[in-house]
């Protein structure tokens, strides 16, 4: 049976500055872990009820695993929807981006985990594999973002830097989405660059736009001021990737 | 002073149930508050604290208000973070669709209340005038959805209607988004429809498939299993509406 002391410390792992301490995070929801456990990613502890353990014993093979009742899985949960699994993962090292990658999706500011773990989805769906996040970012280990993701931080790789830096590193141009600029509909896209979206409260950041090469808008066909950020997201990715 | 007996009816408006009984629903936030006040919508009531009535005085000409600090904003409120302000609204009365419309937006059991607010912002952003809900649709009117709007409420009307009525009251041709379908990234869309989109977890049901002229996916370029239903309505009509 768990003990205390491990329940609170897998709960302890919602708060960033425990995941920082122990480098280590939590993944919960079955699509979420089956997924995990076929990935590169150390799985240090899985707790799981009985179920679940039969279900999937031949994914548990090299997993150190243990047994919990609902009532224990909750306690250490992020969630109010009962899961049936909950696994400890080592947090993989810092990588960095390889020079020959072409489409760089780059946050800058973006506050909501929910939002940031749609948007790590949208990337996976659009074969984006790096995205930059500024330093004002929320923590993509953050258990609502992970869930968020539906498997796909386990394929697209979130790297806290400086926007600007990169750009200049990768020798790529910045295009930033704004509200009044290149009409994404007409007219030739860049092929490659640092996309950058913006926090919906502030945009993106000045700064930034002074160094934009491309900026780029999504036309408005109706009474909708804005779109928010994972919105936006979508529709100039699936906009660039036919270019 | 607001009376704990008014706190307690517009706190209770957060149930649908209630909103049902008395017909009213409450708008929070400066930005809808403000959008709602230019509006044709019949503001029955306005709780705000006295900054915002001074600010907005102008708007108040024909409205009846009522001033309350932040502590009893708090109380009413169905949100976590500080409102300035908060209206109890007249649901509108049900409206048909009108018979010219070309391209209505159906949703086939939308749970989540903030992804039926986003979709309904990503609607007005297309000028889409009309979304069909199914019974099964979460309410519009619950505050979670409604904030989700941030104002395109006041545009969008939405129906709860069976979805495959309308198509055929409409004489427009069903269209839906699956996962093997037409590429929308190749050959021509349908100018006009009645665009439907699916839950997550069960996807468009298959008696309305059973009737779809067009089947329509996204294409894929990377991991990602699926794209949430905001996601998908934003980028298939971004397509759509280039046809």
């Amino acid at each position: 049976m768990i003990s205390k002391a491990n329940i609170q410390l897998v709960k302890s792992l919602q708060d960033k500055k425990q995941r920082q301490k122990y480098n280590q995070f939590v993944v919960e929801g079955e699509k979420s872990i089956t997924e995990l456990l076929k990935s590169p990613f150390t799985v240090l502890k899985l707790y799981a009820v009985s179920e679940f353990l039969t279900q999937y014993a031949q994914l548990l093979k090299n997993v150190p695993f243990e047994e919990v009742n609902d009532k224990e899985l909750k306690q250490m949960s992020a969630h109010m929807a009962p899961q049936k699994a909950i696994a400890v993962v080592k947090m993989p090292d810092e990588s960095s981006i390889p020079s020959n990658v072409k489409l760089i999706l780059a946050l800058d500011e973006i506050q909501d985990p929910g939002n940031l773990g749609t948007i790590i989805r949208i990337a996976d769906w659009y074969g984006i594999e790096h995205i930059v996040c500024s330093r004002g970012c929320t923590d993509v280990y953050n258990p609502k973002c992970i869930n968020s993701t539906m498997g796909s931080f386990l394929r697209v790789k979130v790297h806290y830097q400086d926007i600007i830096q990169v750009a200049e590193q990768t020798k790529l141009p910045i295009m930033v989405a704004v509200l009044e600029g290149q009409n994404i509909h007409k007219g030739n896209l860049p092929k490659e660059g640092v996309l950058v979206i913006g926090n919906e409260g502030h945009g993106v950041h000045a700064s930034i736009i002074a160094k934009a090469k491309h900026k780029l808008s999504i036309p408005s066909y109706g009474g909708a001021e804005s779109l928010n950020a994972a919105i936006s997201t979508a529709i100039i990715l699936d906009n660039l990737i036919q270019a």
